[in-house]
């Protein structure tokens, strides 16, 4: 039970990632995402778009990677995919995070998801280039649904929307070719800043 | 194309999930969540707790379920695990918003999401026990955070949370063990009725 009371103590805390928001809004130009939001269609789009990954990739752990990936924002918090000065410090501030917030865990498990959480920073794996695939293609589809989105509140232009997302590629080749066409669409539309 | 044209639909459907609010509260006597937040810390407590399921379990495939099971509530709403009423119509209104909303994907993904609800639905499979085991087990440890929760608020008595919380035991024989102890713990604590 000492374990258990461990995993509790662990899944109370990951309950605090409901209340961390992000830039991007949910469809017809709804409120903030939250991260929990986030990741919950990161998991399942893992699950329904597995057939365009462009390695053969153990699903389960694709998708806790998803499920995970954020929790570090409880004590980091989020830092914009667009702004600078945020992500020099990002680094250490979520391995900081990581070590606290996964260390509720009993050992074997908290070893686990650091690894997982590191796997995925660092592209290390199938299962990593395709979970941070995810991590562009679900905002990239909710800011084309809402016309440019956050891209376009936050002035974003092409060159750096396309810096981040074409990495995308590393995990789907197909779902590059069709975030490119849709980043194309939204320039060609007016919606995002060609420079 | 048309297939992930399709794939994207349903993605984008199922945002609406993230407006459809629960009964439950967030930890810390927090703001109501909604069914994506929920569906999250579900699928993420099936590979977390796998360890305590009574059979052995394709951890991908519970996962899913847990990501998709309250999809329908975009249609059917959420129906108050202690309205009677409500109750009796949730049957018929959900299979027909499984049929429009998995309906969005693809023939062959249509046909397995609505099978992996069903499951669900019915308890049919080692996953689908383990699976309601983390419907029932993520709103108990909340509730027990705030107190008695949502129960209190509502006044639903022991007896009742009993007959629907002891499902849990189909799923985990370990958790229901939990349960019932913290459960018990709410009621000494004058935190739940007993009658």
């Amino acid at each position: 039970m000492d374990r258990l009371e461990k995993q509790v103590a662990f899944i109370l805390e990951a309950d605090k990632e409901k209340n961390i928001f992000r830039q991007t809004r949910l469809s017809n130009h709804g409120r903030h995402e939250n991260d929990a939001e986030h990741a919950w269609h990161m998991a399942m789009m893992v699950y329904l778009l597995k057939e365009h990954a462009n390695e053969e990739i153990d699903i389960a752990k694709a998708m806790m990677m998803c499920l995970i990936h954020d929790i570090v924002e409880i004590d980091a918090g989020d830092t914009y995919a667009y702004d600078a000065d945020g992500l020099s410090s990002q680094q250490e501030r979520e391995q900081k995070a990581a070590q606290r917030i996964f260390g509720l865990l009993p050992d074997n498990q908290k070893e686990e998801m650091i690894q997982l959480f590191n796997e995925f920073e660092e592209y290390k794996t199938p299962e990593a280039r395709f979970a941070r695939a995810m991590d562009n293609f679900q905002p990239m589809i909710l800011n084309y649904s809402n016309d440019g989105g956050d891209w376009k509140e936050y002035d974003v232009s092409k060159s750096k929307i396309i810096n981040r997302q074409s990495k995308t590629e590393l995990g789907s080749k197909t779902l590059w070719k069709y975030s490119e066409d849709k980043i194309n669409e939204l320039v060609k539309n007016g919606n995002l800043k060609d420079e």
